[in-house]
């Protein structure tokens, strides 16, 4: 279930400087694992090893370094072999590298790269996150439609070195205006001399360099697709996202609805390598706005002191209720808030979902209210009055959770928030108060406190 | 930012019998466009739709159909055309559209297939749901280590129409043992005549048939791959596992991730399209289970009450304790959640993460308890006693919150639970005891109560 890498090995290697057993062995292992054997090692040994790569690994090696690593080698090596690396790079990995590094770093970088080089970082350094542009790459492989196939497989196997995918190609007009795809799946199974014109998909589905780069990824996975075009403004093609990206974007996203549902701030860095005081900082933000909403909902109950003081028993089915609206508004709320991340649910449903928790509610509150009512009366002494008030109480707050639950996702959608900030705790502490208010008000009217 | 289908126009020429121009309209659509297209007609029309469609395209639309359509389809085609579309659909998504029709739909369909499809759908059939083997593919170019990149390229142009990949190309012996792969990249930039033994890559990223789908779409985003190879346990290359179905596993996994979370059941069709009644079973369930955990809680506060008719301000802390407490939890749990779902957290790391969370919440619960200690010396008036009862039992339910909220993850995931069940729902509940016990001690203890 893995690639078999061995880092002790490598590292003995290393150690007993076996450089030409290291410098032939080393490559033929995949380029994310020795990154993350480079990673293993002291600054030092790691250099080291980053220089026993073969030229033509050493970019891809080094795009999947974390940024201090990066950062330890451009200012270990010397200006020629960082020339050559800032050559070889993408121009989306090296856009990636140079936003995580310190400016004198990034101006080392582009002080080494060639003044074509340096335009195109430059340009992809301007578009804006979370956009298509700023996960394009510009590597990839221009025809046009009065190729044949036989020219076009030529062409590809001329300047296919240097390009991110080679399996689908775009096919460009003299104003670079997009013709149409065409993968090399066709290529290979059309004969040599047919034009590309006959050939080619002119349905092309598309992006623009402004588009959401959430909504992009959502295209590869509706289409199974393995690269999208990216067109400007003017329709003119500018560059391509291809699926590795759109998996990691997903991977991010999901990563970030999660963090918001926790009510934390959005983590830069993994778990483990995020410091105390940034854990401390990124939690203590929603813990301080939730609690003094909570605090509210003490005053709330304070309101009613003297009916809780007068039946001292009403107090033990506090939990019972704020716990159960809680879940029970939770439950709605995450499940709509996904089905929006996975476009299953648009605002335009907002009708359609409230119906559909409105009768869930009535029968999930009645199904637990009744549970409630029967447990009350037999197990306590305050009788059928007590027992009633407890289950309405439970039953009223199943269905304002669930309702409430449902639409503030959809709000938050419809006034362009992001949904997934209405999830379980900010649920969970609106609910709290509408469930005490219910029940405070019930029990005093009900049993005449 | 899409692919600019327009349905109204496809069902006018439908309506008005335009046979003709659909037939050749029809095929320059997407797949994907063109089955959500047949889904949104009603059952006579969208047979006759689906008709239209050239042979070549038939199945592949077929296999992007919601089952109902495809049910209605199977009863409505020939059985010749029938089973032309059951030899075009590659057997991973045979096997997947079989699964989910009745009986008698499912041997309908095995008896319109060639005998040697049959088997391979049966043999795909057997593998157990969440595994490798449920999700591959048997359509995949086979190659010989002594064969040339020529001979290689002629071979991938003869047999690559019906492939699911022709990208990645599998080097196999006589018995079926992986030698090692190779992909069209690296054959069209070869020389025609190098041998692929030179050429292929031996160090394979390859699983098991047995595998978890998870693991195994894991592999695809830390590795950016287009197809991973599946072997049996005795090394033998049985299928292989493309990009797009890894992308698929990621979503449901996530899906399913955050339905845990809500403390549902899963989900086995979209949220729009499940009933009223399945909502309802889906959540009540865990709604029950928490709801009697609760009652626990309030049994707990049952034993003092007493002490919160004697002094009723106490129970106007009540939300805002267990709601910080619980919030606290659930940033932790769903922290570490999601930090093991994506491998950056691994049970080896419980101590860290102990630790590091032991810190946080010194911290932060230093903050709010803090906080609430003026508060409460500013707006109420029960005095410094009151103040300083509240804090500490806010400052030690965060410190509990915390790390029990981290830790239960970690103790499912070690006891092979999932970890996402130890989620919000489930800390909650159990922080929500264990504050209320707290501050319901501390407050009998420093108030003498």
């Amino acid at each position: 279930m893995d690639s078999g890498f061995d880092f002790d090995h490598y590292k003995d290697l290393l150690e007993k400087k076996q450089y030409q057993k290291l410098r032939k062995e080393l490559p033929e292992q995949n380029e994310v694992d020795i990154a993350q054997f480079i990673e293993s090692l002291d600054k030092k040994m790691s250099t080291l090893a980053f220089r026993m790569l073969p030229k033509d690994m050493a970019a891809d090696v080094f795009s999947y370094l974390a940024s201090e690593s990066q950062q330890f080698i451009i200012e270990s090596i010397t200006e020629q072999e960082l020339s050559r690396i800032v050559e070889d790079l993408f121009v989306d990995d090296a856009v990636d590298i140079l936003e995580e590094l310190p400016a004198n770093v990034v101006s080392k970088v582009l002080k080494n790269a060639q003044p074509e080089t340096r335009r195109l970082i430059n340009q992809f350094l301007k578009y804006e996150e979370n956009t298509a542009g700023s996960i394009m790459t510009a590597e990839f492989i221009e025809l046009r439609k009065n190729m044949t196939v036989g020219e076009a497989i030529s062409r590809i196997r001329q300047v296919g070195e240097s390009k991110e995918t080679i399996y689908t190609c775009y096919v460009i007009d003299d104003f670079r205006f997009l013709d149409g795809v065409i993968t090399v799946k066709d290529l290979l199974l059309s004969k040599d001399d047919e034009k590309l014109e006959k050939l080619m998909t002119t349905m092309v589905i598309k992006v623009m360099t402004s588009d959401d780069r959430e909504d992009v990824a959502q295209l590869f996975t509706k289409y199974g697709l393995l690269a999208i075009p990216v067109v400007d403004q003017e329709n003119r093609l500018v560059g391509i996202v291809t699926v590795d990206d759109a998996v990691d974007v997903l991977e991010q996203e999901a990563t970030e609805d999660f963090e918001k549902m926790a009510a934390v701030l959005p983590y830069e860095r993994p778990y483990l390598k995020t410091t105390v005081l940034t854990h401390a900082k990124n939690r203590i933000v929603w813990l301080m706005v939730l609690m003094v909403s909570s605090m509210i909902t003490g005053l709330i109950l304070g309101r009613h002191e003297a009916a809780f003081a007068a039946l001292p028993i009403l107090i033990t089915f506090i939990p019972m209720l704020t716990d159960t609206g809680g879940n029970a508004g939770s439950q709605s709320s995450t499940l709509v808030i996904r089905g929006m991340a996975v476009s299953e649910i648009t605002p335009s449903d907002l009708g359609k979902v409230l119906w559909k928790e409105l009768r869930i509610s009535l029968l999930v509150g009645f199904v637990l209210a009744m549970f409630n009512f029967f447990r009350i009366l037999l197990l306590h002494t305050g009788g059928m009055k007590l027992a009633f008030t407890v289950s309405l109480s439970l039953y009223a707050t199943v269905i304002f959770a669930k309702t409430i639950g449902c639409s503030l996702p959809v709000f938050a959608k419809i006034t362009r928030l992001d949904p997934a900030i209405m999830a379980s705790p900010m649920i969970t502490t609106i609910v709290d108060a509408i469930s005490l208010i219910i029940y405070s008000s019930l029990a005093v009217k009900l049993l005449g406190l």
